[in-house]
């Protein structure tokens, strides 16, 4: 049976913590879901946080770059935080190097990257 | 038969909200005319608003990236306002990322973009 992972907000942004083996109709639901939430909070950032995910695969790696690209047409942008060293050398050797998708190391780290972007905002004008 | 969509102006802006669905010929006229009103006015900015619209295939897709590249040629920007959920679901899906075109998600934050962007010009003078 599939799930719905849970999505936190923090401040302006979005976070999604993924623990478990996610199936086809787990990812869609995800999908769906942070979609819809980034329009009705008006959201700026989305973190997935990979940390407990010890394989990352080419159908998660394509998982991330989708959530990504729709995140950027909603215009918020999707920040990865938590990969492992194995998972970043899987993801590479897979030809997954998830192009539009920025990496931060952690989760305090993830969130600095959108400040900063929310204050380039604020400053421009 | 085919329409003229009505476009409004918002100080340096243009604003074209599309609430119909569209054929080839009122596409076509839409780019000729936003072409036109770009130059006339001099405008900075052009904003489609799609809020209205609850399906956005691949031809209106194709639509939005062009007329940001022919605004863009005209020294205008584009943003594209208001798109639901299930619309950025479905451009990704089609592969359409809509590369070049800024999104926002409402009418006042495309107009915030808009605005940023002329006083950085502003500023390098």
């Amino acid at each position: 049976m599939s799930e719905r992972l849970p999505i936190l907000r923090i401040g302006e942004n979005l976070l999604v913590s993924i623990q478990v083996d996610l199936d086809d109709q787990t990812v869609l639901n995800l999908q769906d879901d942070l979609a819809e939430q980034v329009v009705k909070h008006g959201a700026r950032g989305v973190i997935i946080d990979i940390t407990a995910a010890e394989i990352v695969d080419s159908f998660v790696g394509r998982m991330l770059a989708t959530i990504a690209s729709i995140s950027r047409l909603l215009d918020a942008e999707t920040v990865v935080v938590g990969m492992r060293p194995a998972v970043a050398i899987t993801l590479v050797e897979l030809g997954l190097s998830l192009g539009d998708v920025r990496t931060a190391l952690n989760l305090e780290r993830g969130l600095a990257i959108l400040s900063e972007r929310s204050s380039a905002r604020v400053a421009e004008r």
